[in-house]
């Protein structure tokens, strides 16, 4: 894709490579996408082992989710909620998801409530637009279903009430966020995952 | 092994190693095994460090689980457990066998229970066949013991059993897990594994 | 700078490497300074993932924290903590700050209290002048706060208050730790995390 | 020292830097050992980081402790536990002393009980000797103290009264395990430190 430069492609696929050895993409899960300025998409192919993603692994997708006719390849199931996330988030130029433990966890303990609340955590300032540890930052938890057109329309709903978010999580599944360059999209994903840690690991030492 | 492609046995090399790494092959423990496609299998032999597994340390064995003329050394007490899968399960071409804290703990707590119930997490799709979270994977649990003839017995039963099941636990011991290919077996082995860890996480955080 | 050996400055940017491998610094959090014989640091610049830092990435200091004619870049907002620290400490040559999950849940349960107390573990013995197991270190907690200047004024006054500490907590935010050589702050640091993540697993694991 | 292979030495410059990798000798703490066929022993000098550890950092050491003439540099404090172990096991070829969050949770747990009792895991078969889970390890605990002599004395005690333990817990310092080569001693120590771990999350999970 031309109107990607080499070196956010190859962040990509570092981005990629290091969640993968960190045990965040399990099992062939997770993808990765990147938004050219004219639109088109370039997302990881479906299922196959992130620790050696190439370019060669990603497939070109027009704006509303098609294959491009210069592509080949199936792209994984979930892409259409990657086109939702761009098209609700008109700055966004990269998107990462991830199955943690912990925001596996977490998306799990707090569905009911529809969004999980980090708040105290000086952390929460490497999420953009955040100056304090005051902050509440509503990470909003859609609950989990197969049925991808429904998903893709909570999720648009969610985007829209939740405008302020960073990040959204599928119950029981895991993590999208996103950012305006890979590197943003990266501090969010570091942020959020050591947030849901810290908090999963309190609640769970508290008492009882 | 003329039979099996060099591609086949270096994935099966590097699923040691990574696992190695993980530490889910501690202390010389754990086995990795192939299958050809006229029956005959590659099995590590018994005893070293996982670290450095190379060719030289796979010992080729009849479908009968003999070891085969042309081989030497002495196969792992534990291949006799592979030769069974591979007679229960005829699509099997690969297994792994590995000794984690999270099946260890999940294992002991559960074998009264002849199994433990997985349900409600989107990894179950990582596992072949399954297409909703809302699947309940049922691993059977099988008391360990050290008479591998009993024991031999019992794991037929138990695939018998489980036609479904995609891994096997022995209380207190490890996991079996397979696959038709290594890149299945792999994602299977990595599938549980997350599985097991999120759900014991689960259980010990809950209010007692 | 001239008056740092190169020999330092690698250990400097080694220290900071591996702090990222493990997690330390997520998310391009924490920062690293070096003092030099006649009082200038070297410090950090401001937001960005500490796994690749280089020379490039530090910016000279003097001794009153503005920036040195000779350097650009913009150092980062936490750099006058670092200054505080080499006034108050004068033998200090070296500080490394981080954000790691058990530091972050430990001052953020005990920041109440004004300090945890560490006593009766062997690895107690790497921080210097301590002698024995059965001393009790107290590392003090300041509250979190976006007020640098008030956040100054309350480090230097934690330093005189506790001048023996060999660290200080913010709370829910991480550690600062220092020495006379960055071989002494990053072994102040490894002992203080191994006995921070230590205590708050022995009282999480306590009955209630 | 001649009358050790270059291959065993690469043997335990490997296990020092693997156990710096794990985060098992923080803080420059830890020690590795071997002995040569005629008594003589080589030691880890002390006070240094075991993630660079090479032949230059071995002390070589007479059968009663003292420093040979043709070495240099001071050995670790703890040398004097590691010739006693030499004296009191006599196949001993092999040494290794760590501290790892689990032993130091577990040491300082049960040290009024004088020992922890392992039972019921699979992976007690990888200690030497062990042919059954059902075996049922104690893993004697001293108290932990500073003054060497006394130590010494004590560790000389436990290891007769003990004479089928496999290592020693120094309570919430650290392990003691050894091994007729260092492989035998590397297999024991990874044993027993997943021993260790598996221990203690399972009693940490348990109702209170």
């Amino acid at each position: 894709m031309d109107t990607v430069a080499n070196e956010t492609l190859q962040e990509l696929l570092e981005l990629a490579h290091c969640c993968a050895a960190r045990g965040w993409v399990p099992a062939t899960s997770g993808n990765f996408s990147l938004r050219d300025e004219v639109g088109k998409i370039l997302i990881s192919r479906s299922g196959f082992d992130k620790r050696t993603m190439g370019i060669e692994d990603l497939i070109q997708l027009e704006k509303d989710g098609s294959v491009s006719s210069t592509s080949a390849g199936k792209p994984s199931a979930e892409s259409m909620l990657h086109v939702v996330i761009y098209r609700e988030r008109r700055e966004t130029r990269a998107i990462a998801h991830v199955h943690t433990i912990w925001n596996t966890l977490l998306s799990g303990q707090f569905v009911a409530n529809r969004h999980v609340a980090l708040e105290g955590y000086e952390l929460l300032k490497a999420l953009s637009g955040v100056t304090t540890h005051r902050h509440r930052e509503l990470v909003p938890i859609i609950e989990n279903m197969q049925d991808y057109d429904a998903l893709c329309l909570e999720l648009a709903q969610v985007l829209k009430k939740y405008p302020e978010a960073h990040g959204v999580l599928l119950s029981s599944h895991g993590l999208y966020t996103w950012g305006q360059s890979v590197a943003e999209a990266r501090r969010h994903l570091e942020a959020l995952e050591f947030l849901f840690e810290a908090e999963m690991r309190r609640l769970q030492g508290s008492p009882k």
